[in-house]
């Protein structure tokens, strides 16, 4: 149905194709960027414009970055013998904002799923290989994340890597730090009680 | 914290400012945006401008249309002597999507609220008051939102047009249809009682 004018039709349709914004959230959005001052507009399409244009993947690490090598795989105080694995820059980010990680990362963008497709050769897994090949890494610390695909694609790695004899480990899973057990669910639990360690 | 590039830094920055979107979000977006092809986001960022660009008040009805006049007002078939005030042009989409509505409409961009300072000159009122001197329009039908707003507007209108003579009527507040009573607040309860009609 025409409700509104041509140009807003068309902008709440591209809106709501977005992740996470129905059409209600995208006409709001819509009569937002139309109130919004020119300028502001005019910022915000530049942005994204820009942001699409100049972002690729670092050539080491496939992480998102404008430059060739992104600032982790170009600093040299970085340990580049310890590499985490994870699925997507959202988790790198994750793990970076402890300040406590001092290796080098590796990004799949995804996770194997055979359920919707995913496959090996769909994610960043052969140029991963391809990083073990010089000597200089010692050990890779899978960080994907604890669910199913997350799981099977740690298997999946660990099990490719291990015959070239560089360590490969896995970030533990358990009850969160702060976590009250009564409201965490029984896989967890028991993940937390297998993982166990000497006090 | 400077956890992505600049690029996709000023990305989420820019999207996080928009209404609903947190951070969480913004990030979810921006990665969404920068791997969407090409084409796909030089349509956005154009749809966004072409939007904010070609988008204006109708000069009679202050809706927003790409023309002089929205098509509801350039109407010649529409009953142009029965306004419905609105407070935005989602609410004047809302009714229009009904198509049992024949009159015209004047949007209001907004309510009376003295808690946030928004006044009566702060909303196209005045524009209302100019639409009534020329003896074409029979009836108000205020249909302002049934809150704290919507309803001082509402009276605050009434107040200002009855003495011209023209016919002012409020939209009926009661029980929404296929509304479960035990779950319905008591204003409305109330409102539904009072509002009562002769069967």
């Amino acid at each position: 149905m025409d409700l509104y004018s041509g140009p807003i039709n068309k902008l709440i349709s591209e809106l709501s194709t977005l992740p996470g914004i129905g059409e209600k959230s995208a006409g709001r959005l819509a009569f937002h960027l139309i109130n919004m001052p020119q300028a502001r507009v005019e910022r915000l399409a530049n942005t994204i414009l820009e942001a699409k244009n100049t972002v690729r993947y670092c050539k080491s690490c496939y992480t998102l970055t404008d430059s060739d090598l992104c600032p982790v795989c170009a600093n040299e105080n970085r340990d580049h013998s310890t590499i985490m694995v994870v699925e997507n820059v959202r988790d790198l980010a994750a793990y970076e904002k402890t300040g406590k990680f001092n290796g080098v990362y590796h990004v799949l963008h995804g996770a194997i799923s055979p359920m919707i497709g995913i496959g090996p050769g769909d994610i960043k897994l052969k140029e991963l290989i391809e990083r073990l090949k010089d000597d200089t890494v010692k050990e890779v610390i899978i960080a994907t994340n604890s669910s199913l695909e997350g799981e099977t694609t740690a298997m999946y790695i660990s099990k490719l890597i291990k015959p070239s004899g560089v360590r490969v480990t896995r970030i533990a899973s358990g009850v969160p730090v702060g976590g009250d057990l009564e409201c965490i669910d029984e896989v967890t639990l028991l993940r937390a009680l297998e993982g166990r360690i000497e006090l």
